[in-house]
């Protein structure tokens, strides 16, 4: 048994009071008892894993970890991330036993309960010590590769002295065998990322039993060819962790720990197996580590002299906190303004300028670009606006317009630039935003087609869940792809990221209403943003200039009708628009009043206030027709239109061919609305008996 | 230069004929100049990948591939995938080369049109000699190791004679970034499927420029991690190639054969850049490349003696196809058949009557299980039935219920059993089971949770595009799962199936349901079907027998309203459809005669007759009012329940807490869909005026 060293050895001079004593062991056999008693109470959860990881997670808060559990947030800590997330009460353990303020023994009590602070899966809160929300297996991993990119793109920005820290993940064998962890190992090693450590819990287990059910892969060689280092060590031998933390910290590439563990490690029979994973061991079994652990003390009780030596240790980095406080200080103060607001996600005072001064030109100007071509224009002007913005796309950088003259590459070894090369790593593209996002500092955007959002749904999914400003940029968004065929025009995408709760999806129609959608999502700093732009050419439609963002609201009508009550109500998004506003002028020219509604963003107009939502959509049917025009399968447009409306869009996937002819091929034509608007006036003039006289109207038959 | 060699090596006896001479450069060429000129004509596609390819192609096509462009589907034949599916011109030229009777020269002039064989990227269609449908990245690389893998199972079921043929397959430098090209060589490795040979088109450029932009991966190393064989040879090379798959067909492991290549080879000044890749090379390049080529033939000619020379080659397999129907029709009369019926998808006659004997029972037992369970007792008797199932699941086996008792364990060089341990690789598992499905013989299903589809998304699109019987397993399928909390809450990602075009997507209610679903994904033959499944238990909502599958109508009243005209109409699937059983029962008692329709399969109902419709979904707002239970969020029901309809579900991410609590906290409970329904009728109280006789009923308010 080796002896505790409550001595930080790294960043600050040894703690005044070194009275209290205990073992290491003690310090491990600490987290391996609250996770099986709390996974035990609790009824449900992973014990397994952190009863195995107790021994590394414990050496490297105790002598490596730069944290200071009174100031969770201080800019400068050391990240760590649980990338192996169903076994949280790793994490949560030594949140508790490190003295964070959030993670009482009450909260541990309560794991997975309704409203506690220990739910089941860590989710991200940083306050409490949690950097991330990880269980999704491999994004943590992903998140880790981005928050160790933050580390070096603040590094060159504001110095060693004020930027400098480790970035440590902890994976299981899941994280490596998905593929997203793949992108993520491939990326870190190629942008070299030096102050990103990866522990692999390395137990040979997996849901199934033995990892050799599924695999026999070499990691280290795997991590090796990928430009990282990589080490196996006795996960259980304290020593031989440190002096692979010590190496791994001074070398130039990331480097993956390779720990040999035992899963479940004290419980007498089921250690090392499969058991041991993802449900409780059983009293029986709980009593059974306490024989093997030799830890008499009962269910969530910690001996005072072990607390002590924890909360201790815990202490360790207070003078280094303390002297990056004097530094930070030293700073000019719009230096240190400077550095809060980015680290705060705050926008600098007197953005609106300039870009409202850019929007006014496009109403004048009135291009006919590409949704994708004004995404690009408009990230121009913001790249050069926002310093914090960081570029990348996955592998299409000149088709999603993502580059700007702003956003010089970021290379290996050189973090001044602003703009990630991904590769073709969609789904690492995705979690390495939320890690950039999640560090804080920076506000991402990244570029792909919008069919391949398929490929980075679950990190999407933790944008939305973790409520990141990460913004995504998906051209190619229809039919108007043309010929590339049906992989690759998204008929259903649109509809399944509209799904998505907690993420504003924008479709806009012309220039200044791309322009509108990126302002709103750069403002908007708790939510990702999905902007979702045409390959094709598309004419302006907002021609006049208004300095109110019109589709901050959602929708909003783009054009009234003219000559008596609105008859028709035509919605529609993005490339569609223009189609709708000239099916408006066929109407209009049979005496049809006829309105249309733009709706860039639904998720804006749905919480928009009820009498607003009312003016907008207009009166339905049979007092007016709905019809909605969009280059995708109908799902979702029932909300607006009713079981009475009438869609224009697609039915399934599409086909290989060009554009313009897809559109005619498919019905997507002004001449097709009008048509089929046409019949479901006749539908309405049968069905109206002269009688209803508030609804009297002319019927176009 | 290096001569033609017209005459196979492997798999027949020379040609009779071998008259025509043309050489080896010449063939090539015109796989270079059809494709440049292919995509000139159409100014649209990827003409760089098929020059880069071309000599790698001939090599393989004239010298290896077993193939018969007249029996383009002769089940024997060998595989070959282009998993670089943008270089479709190297695939649709070789086919037209070789003579296959879909893909003429008009066909290649018509590249990229509306309707024509030739469309942007490959589709599925193999009588076309297009063995699945490729674009979207490395998922070409995951079907072919389902087809090698569906090659060695059905190798050990039919023995050589009849089943015993390579899978090639074509990659690019995308594939081998995907997180999913790293999955499927993994899990290839693993199984040891040595029948699998992957060329890598390595030409250092991808889209944004350079691979150095974005990779330094040392990818031979990376493959031998995963145990494979890995060799560099120059692409251009006929004799190395050559001997670089000689030695590969003869490898007891799959291999992998780097193909040192120059993009865009003979374009006078593009070749070598990112120029040729993704747009046509202009008519003033294309002139050089005629001339670099010393190819003065017109556009979309071949000389004769070329044509000839690739006719002849073509038909080198014709001796053993014919031999092996020759020992194919020596089998017994009822082995063919059985072979025969596998190979196209059939279910074996009279396979009917177990699976009734089995509903009848589920009816007579009322078993509560969850509905996974369900789906695992039903799986025990449809693997038992069915020889031809290949279960499988993402590390995930003991919660997913897909393993049984007819299905042992698939293990490196040993293809006898009939499960897949996939690993933590939920997208390979999907292109794997694509694979499987389009090599035919077999019904692939695997399991996960449901909130894991979104890392599969992108394969499950392939099933859907290329209509293949592939069936997901997806359990734990709402809040129900519990404490793991909203990382493993699939609030949204029942919707985001439903939107998929050609799927069934199944949230059956009990075991009798999950039964009757689990029987119409099986005889659905030619597309996906998803099973939704709960994690926790449901009572039995269908008590009595039914000879029908009523679930094949997609929805159907369960409980009709009683005492009156139908007052209310509740909608639920899964497991909400007993708590809106319960819900009737209480607004029964109170005298609103309620009705309970459990839709188990939207996509099934929306294409039942209208008038069956009509009656399931009965009368509408005011004079019926509508409510959907479903433990999930609301978008999608809005096209039943219209816009005066009720929503008992969610709103957005669930939380952390035992599943029962979150039911109640969240309000899915008999009680609350009971007050919602009476605040419903109580507003259409207020609506209703006395003179809307037509609707006059008792209001309940």
């Amino acid at each position: 048994m080796t002896a505790a060293r409550p001595v930080a050895r790294q960043d600050s001079p040894p703690p005044v009071d070194a009275e209290p004593v205990a073992s290491h062991e003690e310090m491990v056999n600490a987290i391996r008892m609250l996770a099986a008693d709390a996974v035990q109470r609790a009824k449900s959860g992973h014990p397994g894993m952190p009863m195995g990881m107790a021994t590394v997670a414990t050496v490297l808060w105790t002598r490596f970890l730069k944290f200071d559990p009174s100031v969770p947030t201080w800019e400068d800590r050391d990240r760590f991330i649980l990338s192996a997330g169903h076994g949280s009460m790793l994490l949560y353990s030594l949140l508790y036993l490190c003295g964070y303020e959030a993670i009482t023994i009450e909260e541990i009590k309560r794991f997975r309960q309704l409203g506690s602070n220990t739910p089941g899966h860590p989710e991200y809160e940083p306050q409490h010590g949690i950097e991330t929300t990880t269980g999704p297996l491999a994004q943590g991993l992903g998140n880790a590769v981005g928050m160790a990119l933050a580390e070096r793109l603040r590094n060159v920005r504001w110095g060693d002295d004020i930027v400098d820290h480790y970035t440590y993940c902890v994976v299981g064998d899941g994280c490596l065998m998905e593929g997203l962890g793949h992108e993520a190992i491939s990326l870190a090693g190629f942008l070299k990322l030096n102050k990103l450590i990866v522990f692999w819990d390395d137990n040979r287990i997996s849901i199934d039993g033995p990892t050799s059910l599924s695999t026999h892969e070499n990691q280290l060689a795997r991590f090796e060819a990928c430009g990282w280092d990589a080490e196996v060590v006795d996960g259980d031998d304290p020593d031989a962790v440190a002096a692979a933390i010590a190496k791994a910290r001074v070398s130039d590439k990331p480097s993956l720990i390779d720990c040999r563990t035992v899963i479940g490690k004290g419980a007498p029979t089921k250690a090392g197996t499969e058991a041991t994973h993802g449900a409780p061991l059983g009293e029986e079994e709980v009593a059974g580590v306490r024989r093997t652990l030799n830890w008499p003390h009962p269910p969530f009780v910690i001996p005072d002299h072990i607390l002590a030596a924890w909360r201790t240790v815990a202490q360790r980095s207070v003078p280094a906190r303390q002297a990056w406080e004097q530094r930070f200080s030293a700073l000019p103060p719009a230096k240190q303004a400077e550095f809060n607001r980015t680290s705060r996600g705050k926008l600098a005072p007197g953005w609106q300028a300039p870009l409202s001064e850019f929007k006014r030109k496009l109403a004048t100007e009135r291009p006919s670009w590409p949704t994708r071509k004004a995404s690009g224009e408009a990230l121009e002007i913001l790249t050069a606006t926002f310093p914090e913005m960081i570029g990348g796309s996955a592998d299409l950088t000149e088709s999603v317009f993502t580059k700007t003259r702003s956003t010089a590459d970021i290379k290996p070894s050189d973090y001044s630039g602003r703009y990630i090369h991904y590769g073709v790593r969609e789904h690492a593209m995705g979690a390495i935003m939320n890690g950039l996002a999640l560090h804080g500092g920076f506000i991402p955007y990244g570029g792909t087609f919008l069919v391949f959002a398929d490929y980075m749904r679950g990190a999407m999914r933790m944008s939305a869940l973790t409520g990141q400003r990460v913004i995504y940029v998906l051209t190619h968004d229809s039919i108007g792809v043309g010929e590339d065929g049906p992989t690759h025009h998204p008929s259903e995408t649109l509809a399944s990221l509209r799904v998505m709760p907690n993420m504003l999806v924008f479709r806009p129609a012309d220039a200044v209403e791309t322009f509108e959608c990126w302002v709103i999502a750069i403002t908007e700093s708790d939510m990702p943003s999905c902007l979702v732009l045409s390959r094709q050419a598309v004419p302006a439609v907002r021609t006049e200039h208004e300095s109110v963002n019109l589709s901050a609201r959602g929708a909003y009508v783009l054009r009234e009708a003219e000559g008596g009550e609105r008859q028709v109500t035509l919605f529609a998004t993005g490339s569609e628009v223009h189609i709708a506003v000239a099916a408006r002028t066929l109407l209009q020219s049979q005496g049809v009043p006829t309105a249309v509604v733009s709706m860039p963003c639904w998720e804006l107009f749905d919480i928009q206030p009820e009498k607003y939502r009312r003016e907008v959509l207009g009166p339905n049917w049979p007092s007016c027709v709905r019809v909605a025009v969009e280059a995708a399968i109908s799902p979702g447009w029932d909300r607006y239109i009713g079981e009475n409306g009438v869609f224009v869009g697609l039915k399934g996937f599409g086909r290989s061919a060009p554009g313009h002819i897809l559109f005619s091929h498919f019905g997507i034509t002004a001449e097709n609305v009008f048509n089929q608007t046409r019949a479901a006036l006749a539908r309405r003039a049968h069905l109206l008996r002269p009688r209803d006289k508030r609804i009297g109207i002319d019927v176009v038959g």
